[in-house]
């Protein structure tokens, strides 16, 4: 079924997309226009229009694209471009309608490179981002597994960005419950990051995948996790906030997924902690409050198919019972019996319908006939 | 300025409050057509209305007004009735409209008892009624009373049902605020309950009141709680519910709220915590979330007086009008009065629709009932 794209296109893509920031609207625009081969070919000459080629500036000399080619495949790694059947062209729909119509100022990315098994598109047909704080509490990070793993188990790939903190607790969910997760990185994929995931960065290159639009040697710079960030809003069907401080790049995340259509979500927690601050404003301006795996699905799954359970206590036998004959049970005196005529002037209610809710009350085993009158049963 | 209502009838409220439970909307009506004095005349002698002199039963023997009213005045009590100048006219004027259009299945109350110097609608003018679990988390006692102590110390009275847990957290952080604080009763004024608040209940008493709508002695039976818990709703411009089990009673304050135009708005919590359930029920369910007493002002607030300090609040007060209410609004003469029937056919809104969204409106400060019809404020 691979229908890999002509090497041409492949080296234009790998060598734009390290000339070229990611998410260049411009650089989209000529793409579309001229195709990979010819807009590499602007760009490299100083032909592009005027913003892309200043953008691009002294990088143009560069030609490292035998090397990351070589990297690519030392690492293990594979490209994936808009041209092979992989490429996730459902996930980035939206985001290359925004482009096209110019309602984002940002663009889907040239290429992606994929560490894993997996194919790319199959794994994000059914996905939730699951994202948060890096500094998130015990509790954000006890929801983030919990969601992670109840979200996996039902089939559904989580994707996130492969951080400390919720990050990393929602991948480690996923893989607790043998799903799919994808680790969306803001660097290249020689540079598995954060330092202290490496392993766990490989173990979800095991069985999911880890994706990047940078070339492997390309450094986590500050502005490539706001990009970064577009993606793993891209990948999900919608997008769940576990924890975020009131400062939290977390919000970046959830504004793309709003631009991108997609279901917003948060998580509550104590209005005490400073990492619920985010949620708690998200959820204010419209994300919806979501706290298990089952309402995260409803939100985002076939309607009816993955409804969530209301969460209901358990019945009592009391609250079967009309209103009326209730009122008559509460107008038993606690110790001792009454009459109709009393237990009626107690509870308020006509002597026809004492009459008729008393049958009712002992048939429950609630209430007792006795020699005088009526008595509650312990 | 008093103008107490005449001897006969206050005795006959007083009376008809002990025959017919509280909230029949058929007492209501005979008493909207014939007056107190007749009211209970034909209740008494059985001429009523067939389903209510079946209510009344056997109570229609029973005479306990003198009783009654020494008792009330051995408490330290009044009794208010809606002949007095004291009597919430503006707090139960939705309960009022909804009785007489029979848009609810509920009354406003005959009378009531009331313990405490302070003039119950002066109390009332500004008011915020918080409620919750009985078997509230330490993290719920504590936001309880930090928003009440909070809300009452800018002013507004807290409104509370006297139980256990978020009530009593949230009386005694208003008293901590040296602010107003309501308690509404199920039971009567010489039953003050739970025993262990009756300490609580008497401070109440001292600086704000204590109000039930049964005679003294009335045991605080089950369906005399759900009544009560429509006057916490009313008794409020907004109800917030701090904690709540999956099956709480405090759902029907928050139903209670909604049916009568009333701002419905749910403190969150932990995902984890049973007692956080039934808030993030609410809140799924369209309760505004709110963590702090400047978000509750905010949502009761007048208009810009009391904006919460959010970070992120670029919205509009008129963007958070429910979009029915929103066009109700819109169906208003720029100049001049219009009917009800005139607004319902220029916003394309049914009549009873236009009858809910008007209270909503008039206590944002939008709109203003006058003579004729409806006006808009400038």
């Amino acid at each position: 079924m691979s229908r890999p794209a002509p090497v041409d296109v492949r080296r234009a893509r790998v060598w734009l997309s390290r000339v070229v920031e990611p998410g260049d609207l411009r650089l989209h625009r000529l793409l579309a226009e001229r195709g990979p081969v010819a807009a590499a070919e602007l760009v490299r000459e100083g032909w592009a229009p005027e913003p892309l080629a200043a953008l691009a500036g002294p990088r143009r000399c560069v030609d490292r694209v035998d090397a990351d080619l070589a990297e690519t495949a030392r690492l293990g790694a594979r490209l994936v471009t808009p041209e092979d059947e992989e490429w996730p062209d459902a996930a980035l729909h939206a985001m290359e309608v925004a482009a096209a119509r110019e309602l984002a100022d940002v663009a889907p990315p040239v290429v992606l490179w994929v560490l894993g098994a997996a194919r790319l598109d199959d794994v994000l047909e059914r996905a939730v981002s699951v994202v948060g704080s890096r500094t998130a509490t015990p509790y954000g990070l006890r929801v983030a597994a919990e969601l992670a793993f109840g979200v996996a188990g039902r089939g559904w790939t989580v994707v996130s960005g492969g951080a400390y903190g919720v990050d990393g607790a929602a991948h480690r969910g996923a893989l607790g419950a043998a799903g799919q997760t994808v680790a969306v990185l803001a660097g290249g994929l020689r540079r598995l990051y954060p330092a202290g995931h490496v392993a766990l960065l490989r173990r979800i290159a095991d069985t999911g995948l880890v994706v990047s639009e940078v070339p492997p040697d390309a450094a986590p710079h500050r502005h490539r996790f706001l990009l970064r960030n577009r993606l793993i809003a891209a990948f999900g069907a919608g997008t769940v906030v576990v924890e975020a401080g009131a400062r939290s790049g977390t919000s970046s995340t959830d504004r793309w997924a709003r631009e991108l259509g997609r279901s917003t979500m948060a998580v509550p927690g104590p209005v005490t902690s400073a990492e619920s601050v985010g949620t708690h404003r998200l959820i204010r301006d419209g994300a919806r409050l979501v706290g298990s795996a089952a309402e995260v699905l409803e939100e985002v799954g076939a309607i009816g198919a993955d409804l969530a359970p209301v969460p209901a206590g358990h019945e009592q036998p009391l609250d079967r019972l009309e209103p009326v004959v209730r009122r008559v049970l509460d107008g038993l005196p606690a110790a001792g019996q009454a009459s109709v005529e009393r237990i009626s002037m107690d509870a308020g209610v006509g002597v026809v319908d004492v009459l008729r809710a008393l049958p009712v009350l002992e048939l429950s085993g609630l209430v007792r006939a006795e020699q005088g009158g009526w008595s509650l049963m312990r």
